[in-house]
């Protein structure tokens, strides 16, 4: 189903322009048949195509039915989550001849569709879409319309295919680790989301879905204590300045994701209060950011690598037959303990 | 210059094709006029496009000239630096009509030039290019094609604008605080260049000028110590293992951006060493990560926002008007002292 591998130098619109000894633009009228090109000035540029073996563009094969691009929706570009997801995508696309072009969704609904339409529009041949908050009936129509996969939300469709974590277990994960080390008094921040097809669906909501479940599982019901915020890391300085302040402060934070978990870690540091010794903290994603020495945070690993690379291979797929049963891949994901998590205080 | 603002809810091809009662897919085929349309569905589409008002989509636009896409080649999706630049992008177009596609550049020759093909070929109106490699000839010829405008590069061009950092004066200013608090030892991690014009124009080429230079001027000739890696954190960190693996190891590095110096820290706390007490970093950018009280990294701002919102201005303008005079906008850098630097060890 891949597209043999591009040559190492491919003919351009420049080259062409250069070998007829005429402007680019020159060019580019000729190939869009536009008003106002001589005869003469045709018969050069098709020459210099036809000598070149300049192959079609984009704009051409579209004609055709297909532009070689794949266009990804990202909520936000500072998630460093989000570039594993790219980076296992491009990697698996590395030898077709398709390009990926990114739009940055912002986690806003309006922006979503504003991005989903220029990609339609601009006749992208299939869509990746991470972690989209749009209603799912609205996904649907998207789906129909254009190849689909939907990275991070839970579901089945019958349109787009689906690459999920386990977050419920995910976050099972965490709890009990707190728990297994002593800890009752387990916050959560979570990424607040509003619409029922949102608090059904996106891994963020059932995150903290799980975060619940496996409380009440540990006998820590009337612990639970969620600050509804974002998973950015304003979003999570905020939760957990909100958190810190309640008349009993938690013995240990569960940020939903690495980048929130950063924020809970700058606003512990404003408190004067050291990790793990006073509070501990856990995130989501074992990022690069968790990894990172100084820092080394607990986190739960959800191969973001491997999920853009099956989100890269359904797409694939998915453009090539666009009649096959959709299919959805759920990820199993796995605690990495760090330093950030210890005992609570005595 | 600007468009007005989009409404806001935009109709769209899925609301013509409920309104018309036929898929998406016939719209389109409609839209592109493609074969195998009957008469009644032609009718039957258009009508609805009367009705709803649907303004042509970025195809059709494309056909009299105008797609309302802004290409921004980024050559790196994790380092926050470029966020900070994307953000002022934004914010800028804002309420015009232009949506903003991102292609990764990868900091390599070959998919820079894949990117900007596949730009030039989806007809972007404009692109905006940060801290290409591409060699100036190419950049001269790309721009003569789509405007252009090319962020962080030094070098004055007649075909694109500019948008650039004095980076000399902020290596200096790096180099003199640390040489200030009686640091002698003061290395430096650069991104590597090879080719001529990019040791000329590169914002990382000229940082390195700038602290060998700056070295020079506080009599630390003999001082002067770079590792050539990358801006990355991998390239922070294999520099810093260089540095520290030294006969006489540095008392000060200076990376040439915040997310190098990450990799910098990750590397001294792997040889358990302490920041600043044994040794002092500074990046550049004043990225979100310098901000972040745990690491309070000292770093030189270039105002990535303001860089970024200068780019789209200039990139409007252009599109408005090719035959202006190019411009070159060079901002001023401004030292932040926060905790990773301190006198030398006694």
């Amino acid at each position: 189903m891949d597209r043999p591998a591009a040559p190492t130098r491919r003919i351009t619109i420049i080259d062409v322009a250069r070998h007829a000894q005429v402007s680019t633009t020159a060019v580019s009228k000729v190939l869009r048949n536009a008003y106002g090109v001589s005869p003469t000035m045709q018969a050069k540029v098709r020459q210099a195509i036809s000598e070149l073996g300049y192959r079609p563009n984009a704009a051409a094969r579209a004609m055709r039915g297909q532009t070689y691009t794949i266009g990804i929706m990202l909520p936000d570009i500072r998630n460093p989550f989000f570039a594993d997801i790219l980076d296992g995508l491009t990697a698996r696309i590395a030898g077709t001849d398709y390009q990926v072009l990114l739009g940055p969704g912002c986690n806003g609904e309006e922006a979503e569709a504003r991005v989903i339409h220029a990609m339609i529009d601009r006749g992208m041949d299939g869509m990746v879409l991470v972690a989209p908050i749009s209603t799912r009936a609205y996904l649907e129509q998207v789906a129909g319309v254009v190849p689909t996969v939907v990275v991070g939300r839970h579901g089945r469709s019958q349109t787009y295919d689906t690459v999920a974590d386990d977050d419920l277990t995910g976050a099972a994960l965490v709890v009990n680790h707190l728990a297994d080390l002593g800890h009752r008094r387990i916050a959560h921040i979570e990424h607040h989301e509003t619409t029922a097809d949102c608090l059904a669906e996106m891994p963020n909501a059932i995150r903290a879905e799980g975060y619940r479940q496996a409380m009440r599982a540990r006998g820590l019901a009337d612990e639970i204590d969620i600050a509804s915020t974002r998973y950015n890391q304003e979003g999570g300085y905020l939760g957990t300045r909100q958190l810190l302040a309640r008349p009993v402060r938690p013995t240990a934070i569960f940020a939903g994701a690495d980048i929130a978990a950063l924020g809970a870690l700058d606003a512990i540091a404003e408190a004067g209060l050291r990790v793990p010794d006073d509070i501990s903290v856990a995130g989501y994603d074992n990022t690069t950011f968790a990894a990172f020495r100084p820092i080394s945070l607990t986190s739960v690993d959800q191969a973001g690598h491997e999920i853009g690379a099956d989100a890269a291979r359904l797409l694939l797929d998915r453009i090539a037959d666009r009649n096959r049963p959709t299919a959805q891949i759920k990820l199993s994901p796995a605690l990495v303990v760090r330093r950030t998590t210890a005992p609570p205080p005595a």
